[in-house]
C-alpha cells in the first residue's frame, strides 16, 4: 500500500512541550519572569536557564526516562523544571510538600524518584524519613540565601552553581509525543495516595484547550497582555496547567514563592498582576489581608478551583474588584474540564444570580465532552435539576493509576472517566455540582445531596458547623444523619432542627427524605488535613457509636 | 511491561473534527449560521443538517474511505461538508472551481471522487469533461433555485431533498485521528496539480494553534464575539481554515455565496460583521465598492493571504476603517504559517512603519517553528537583511503529495517543508517574505530579488508594468533581465532604465548585478489564471528568443 508519509516529514509531527517555550520565546523573548523581590529575568534567559538545568541534570547522570521529584513552592525554578525535565525525556513528580511525611515516603519511593530538588526548607521533611527512602537518589538543593541549612543528608548540588557551571542544552530530543512528561499523587479519602500521569502530548492538548476557553474580550479571560501569578500550589495538577498557558501566550508571570497574603497584595500591586488562580481558602486570605490594608483589586482576574467557590465569597471578591469564577475539575483531568466565566452581568454591582452563575462549575471547555449519568450510565436530562454522576471524556485525562488496574478500570469504566462527584447539567449544558457521590444518601429511592441538606441546616440562625452523613438503614437503604455544632452558648433540641428541615422540605426545596431521624449535637467536627469536613471519620465514629449501642 | 493505559480509556484519546463540532454547540446552541439573504438557522440546525448529509450519503451507498468531493461558492452547505463528510470517515476533496476544465479533469480522476456535490452554476464545467470522467462517480446537485437547471449529467440526488429525506446520524465513528480528512489540488507554476492532504489531527491542531494566535484583546483578533465572514474560497486550503476555528468557538457566521463586493458589503453591515480574510484582489473591489456607496468600513478586521499585501492597499483599506494585516501559508501548510498582527500603533492614523508592519508576512503561530535557510540548509542570521529560503515545521503540514514521492521528497529535503520563498528573518522573528525561489536571480554570487527589482522599476514614472527574469548566463550563472510595459505614448530606451536601477544600486538597495543587461519593451505582460505574473512563459519566450538569435 502507497504510503502518504515522506519518510522526512516525520519528525515534524509531535507535540512536546518545548512547542509551548518556543512560542512564547518566539513571540516575545523580552518579556520578564518575576520570582518574589530579587528575582527577574527575561524568556531568553528563561529559556537559557531551562537549557542549563537540563545540561546539570545529565552532568550528574541523570538520563532520559529517569524520574525528577521536585520539592519547592511556586518559584521560577519550579517553572524551569516545568520545561528542562520533561524536555531533557525524564519525568517530573510533583511532590505534594503537604502530605504527612509517612506518605510523602510512599510517593517519593512509588515513583522511583532519581533525583529529589528540595528547597531547603523542606530538607527537615526528608531527614525525618531518609532511613527509609529507597537508595540511590541523588539530591539537588534550592536555597536563596547565601549559606544553605545544615543537614545530614547526602546534597549532590546546589541548584544555582549547577546552572552557573552548564552549558545550555540547545538541541532538545524529538521525543514519542506519548513520553511521560509528569506524574504525582492524589489523596483520595480512602487507601494509598494514587498516582496519576501525563504525556507531552496531553499536556500540550490541555494548554491549547486551556488558551482557548479562556481568551477573548470580557470578564472571566487570560490573555497575552495579562500579567500571570499563580497562587496555586505547582505541585497541584501543574498549577491546574496554566504556567503552560502563560508560557505559550508569552505573557509576563510573576511567582510569589511560598504565599504570604501580605506579600501576593505587594506583588500584584508593583508586578500590576492581572490573572492568578486559588482555592477558595486563599482567596479569603487574600481579601481579609486586602481589608486590613484597604487595597483594592481592581483588574484581577481569579480562578477558584479545588473547592467550590460560595456565594458570599464571591459577592465580596467582587466587592474588592475582583473579576472571580469558579472552574471543575481534578487531579486525573489534568485539571481543567470546566469554567464558570461570566457569560454578561456587571461586575461591579451583580445581582444574585449573576453571582450564582460564576460558582457553578460551568460549562465544558473544548475537546471536554460531560455527561451527567444514573448507575447504569444512563443520560439524566439536561434540565437542572436531574442528579447523577458527572463524567467525562478529553483527550488529556489520566490514562490509568500508574501500578493499580483495578482503581484504574474502576476510574474508566464503560469507558469514561468517572468523577465521584454528583452534578446537574443545565439545559444550557451548564454544570453544577451538588455533592460527592461517596456523599450522597440513598434513601427511599430518593438521592439526597449531603452537601444541600448541609446547606439547609447552616441556615438556622443558631447553627455554627453542620455535617450530614449517611447510615445504613434496612428500610431506606440509608437515612441521613446530621451532627450539628451550636452556637456558643446556644440550646437545640432535634425536633427544632428537624422542624428547620421539614420548612423547606415542605417547599419543596428538598425530599421528605431529607429530614434526618438522628440528629447529635457536636462541639467541633473532624476536618482532614486540607481543612474539608472528615466524613470518613464521623462514618467510622457513627458506626462505633450505633455498634456500641 | 506494565502497560499504563487503561483499556477503557482508549476512545477517549482521539483528535477528531468532530470535536471542534460539539465544542461550539455546546458553548452556543443558538447562535446564527447566515447563507445570503435567504438562509438563517443556528447551530443546533446546523449539527442537525450536518446529521442528515451524512445520513444522505450513507443512503446512496457512500461509505467510510470515499472521497467526496464539493464545487461550491462560500455557502451554509459548504461549511456542512467541512464537518459531515469527515466526520463519517469520508474524504473532502474541495474542488478548485477556478481551474481550467483539463485540469478540473485531471484532479476529479486523480482524486477517484466516488461523489461530486456540484452547485448547479458549475454543471457546464462537469458536461465539457463528463465523457472523460473515470465511471462511478455519482453527482448530487445543489441549489437555491426552485427548477434547478437542465442537464444531460445523471444527478443521484438533490441535496435539500436528501437532508430532508434522512434522519440525522447522532453516533460518530471514532475514527483514528490519523485518518485523512481533506484533499484538493495545489497548482504550482510547473507539472500537473499536486495533491495535498490533511487529516483530523492536522485540522484540529491547525484551529487550535490559529485559535490561539488569534484571540485576544486589540486589533488584528477573532474573538468569541466577533461575526465571521469568508471572502476566500472554501476550496483554498478550508478558508484558511477558519470556518473550523469559527465553528469551535460558537461565534455566529454568515456565508456569502458568490462574491459580489455589493452584497459583501450588505451583508457586512445588515450582519454585523467583524472578522474576515481575503486576497488583496478581492479586498480592492470591495473598497472600490464602499468608496462609490460611500459606506465605511469601521470594525471589520480582515486578514490578507495569498499574495502579497500592498502597503498603498492597505493604508486606503485601514482609511476606510478596516484592520488589516496580512498572513502568510501556502496548500501544503493547512495554510496558517504566520500573521502579521499588529502589536501596537494607531489604526486610524497609521505611520509608515506601522503599514509596513501589517504587510509582512509576520511572525510564526504557536507550533510553527520557521527557519531562513541557505542551499546548505545553514541558518541565516536574524538581522533582517539576509535572505534564505524559508523552511517550516508544524505539526499540520502536508505529509506529501498524493502519488508523488519525488516532489514529496523535495517538499520534505532535510526533514523541513520548503516553501519556496525567499525570505529575511528580523531579530524580533518576524519574517518578511522578498521572492519566490524560482524568481530569485542568482547572479555573480549574489542573490537578487526579482520581485524588489520590478518595484524599483516601477517606482520609474513612465513604466506602467514591469517583469524581471533571471536569464542564463555562462560567467555569472544567471543575470537579471527587465520586460516593461511603458505608460501610453511613452518612448523611452533600455540605457534610461539601467540608470533609473543604477541610481538605486548607487545608494545601496539593491546589488549593482541587478542592474539589468537585457532590458526589453513589451505592449503587455503575461499573467496566470489568478492574475499572477506567468514568469514561467515569460522565461520560455525569452528563451526562444534567444535561442532564436
Amino acid at each position: 500500500m502507497e504510503s502518504n508519509v515522506t519518510p522526512d516529514a516525520f519528525g515534524a509531527n509531535t507535540l512536546l512541550i518545548k512547542q509551548l517555550l518556543e512560542a512564547g520565546l518566539a513571540r516575545n523573548p523580552s518579556q520578564e519572569i518575576v520570582c518574589g523581590d530579587a528575582v527577574r529575568f527575561d524568556y531568553a534567559e528563561l529559556s537559557r536557564r531551562i537549557g542549563r538545568l537540563a545540561a546539570g541534570l545529565a552532568s550528574l547522570g541523570a538520563r532520559p526516562g529517569d524520574t525528577i521529584a521536585v520539592m519547592d513552592w511556586d518559584t521560577h525554578r519550579y517553572l524551569e523544571c516545568f520545561f528542562a525535565v520533561p524536555m531533557a525525556g525524564m519525568v517530573l513528580h510533583t511532590v505534594n510538600v503537604r502530605l504527612s511525611v509517612e506518605q510523602l515516603l510512599y510517593t517519593i519511593n512509588h515513583a522511583k524518584d532519581d533525583f529529589i530538588l528540595v528547597n531547603t526548607e523542606f530538607l527537615p521533611m526528608l531527614e525525618a524519613i531518609w532511613d527509609r527512602v529507597e537508595p540511590g537518589k541523588q539530591l539537588v538543593v534550592l536555597s536563596d540565601a547565601a549559606s544553605p541549612r545544615e543537614t545530614r543528608l547526602p546534597i549532590a548540588a546546589e541548584y544555582e552553581a549547577l546552572l552557573a557551571k552548564s552549558h545550555p542544552v540547545n538541541a532538545w530530543p524529538d521525543l514519542e509525543e506519548s513520553a511521560r512528561a509528569t506524574t504525582f499523587y492524589t489523596t483520595g479519602t480512602t487507601g494509598l495516595p494514587k498516582a496519576v500521569h501525563f504525556s507531552h502530548r496531553q499536556l500540550v492538548l490541555h494548554t491549547l484547550a486551556s488558551r482557548a476557553a479562556l481568551s477573548g474580550p470580557g470578564a472571566g479571560r487570560f490573555n497575552h497582555d495579562d500579567v500571570y501569578m499563580p497562587v496555586t500550589p505547582m505541585f497541584h495538577v501543574h498549577a491546574w496547567g496554566l504556567p503552560y498557558v502563560a508560557t505559550m501566550m508569552g505573557v509576563k508571570q510573576v511567582y510569589p514563592g511560598r504565599y504570604v497574603p501580605d506579600r501576593l497584595l505587594t506583588l500584584f500591586a508593583r508586578e500590576k498582576v492581572t490573572f492568578s488562580h486559588c482555592v477558595p481558602t486563599i482567596l479569603q486570605m487574600i481579601l481579609d489581608s486586602a481589608a486590613v490594608k484597604g487595597q483594592r483589586l481592581d483588574g484581577w482576574t481569579v480562578v477558584i478551583g479545588g473547592a467550590a467557590l460560595p456565594q458570599s465569597l464571591a459577592r465580596a471578591a467582587m466587592g474588592w474588584g475582583v473579576d472571580v469564577f469558579a472552574g471543575y475539575g481534578m487531579s486525573e483531568t489534568g485539571p481543567i474540564l470546566t469554567l464558570a466565566q461570566p457569560r454578561s452581568g456587571r461586575s461591579d454591582s451583580p445581582s444574585d444570580q449573576e453571582v450564582a452563575a460564576r460558582c457553578h462549575a460551568g460549562w465544558a471547555i473544548p475537546f471536554v465532552q460531560l455527561r451527567v449519568v444514573d448507575d447504569a450510565m444512563k443520560d439524566q436530562p439536561r434540565d437542572g435539576n436531574s442528579p447523577g454522576e458527572l463524567v467525562a471524556r478529553s483527550p488529556w485525562l489520566t490514562q490509568s493509576y500508574l501500578g493499580d488496574a483495578q482503581a484504574s478500570q474502576a476510574l474508566w469504566r464503560g469507558g469514561w472517566l468517572h468523577t465521584g462527584d454528583i452534578a446537574v447539567m443545565d439545559p444550557d449544558g451548564c454544570v453544577r455540582i451538588v455533592d460527592r457521590l461517596k456523599d450522597v444518601i440513598k434513601t427511599g429511592g430518593e438521592w439526597v445531596s449531603s452537601l444541600q441538606l448541609e446547606d439547609i441546616l447552616l441556615k438556622h440562625p443558631q447553627v455554627q458547623e453542620a455535617a450530614v452523613i449517611g447510615i445504613p438503614d434496612p428500610r431506606w437503604s440509608e437515612r441521613p444523619a446530621a451532627i450539628v455544632v451550636l452556637k456558643e452558648g446556644v440550646v437545640l433540641d432535634a425536633d427544632t432542627i428537624r422542624s428547620h428541615v421539614k420548612t423547606f422540605a415542605d417547599a419543596g426545596a428538598i425530599s421528605k427524605f431529607a429530614i434526618p431521624q438522628e440528629v447529635m449535637f457536636a462541639d467541633s467536627l473532624p476536618k482532614t488535613s486540607v481543612g474539608k469536613l472528615d466524613k470518613k471519620l464521623m462514618r467510622a465514629q457513627q458506626a462505633k457509636l450505633v455498634g456500641a449501642a
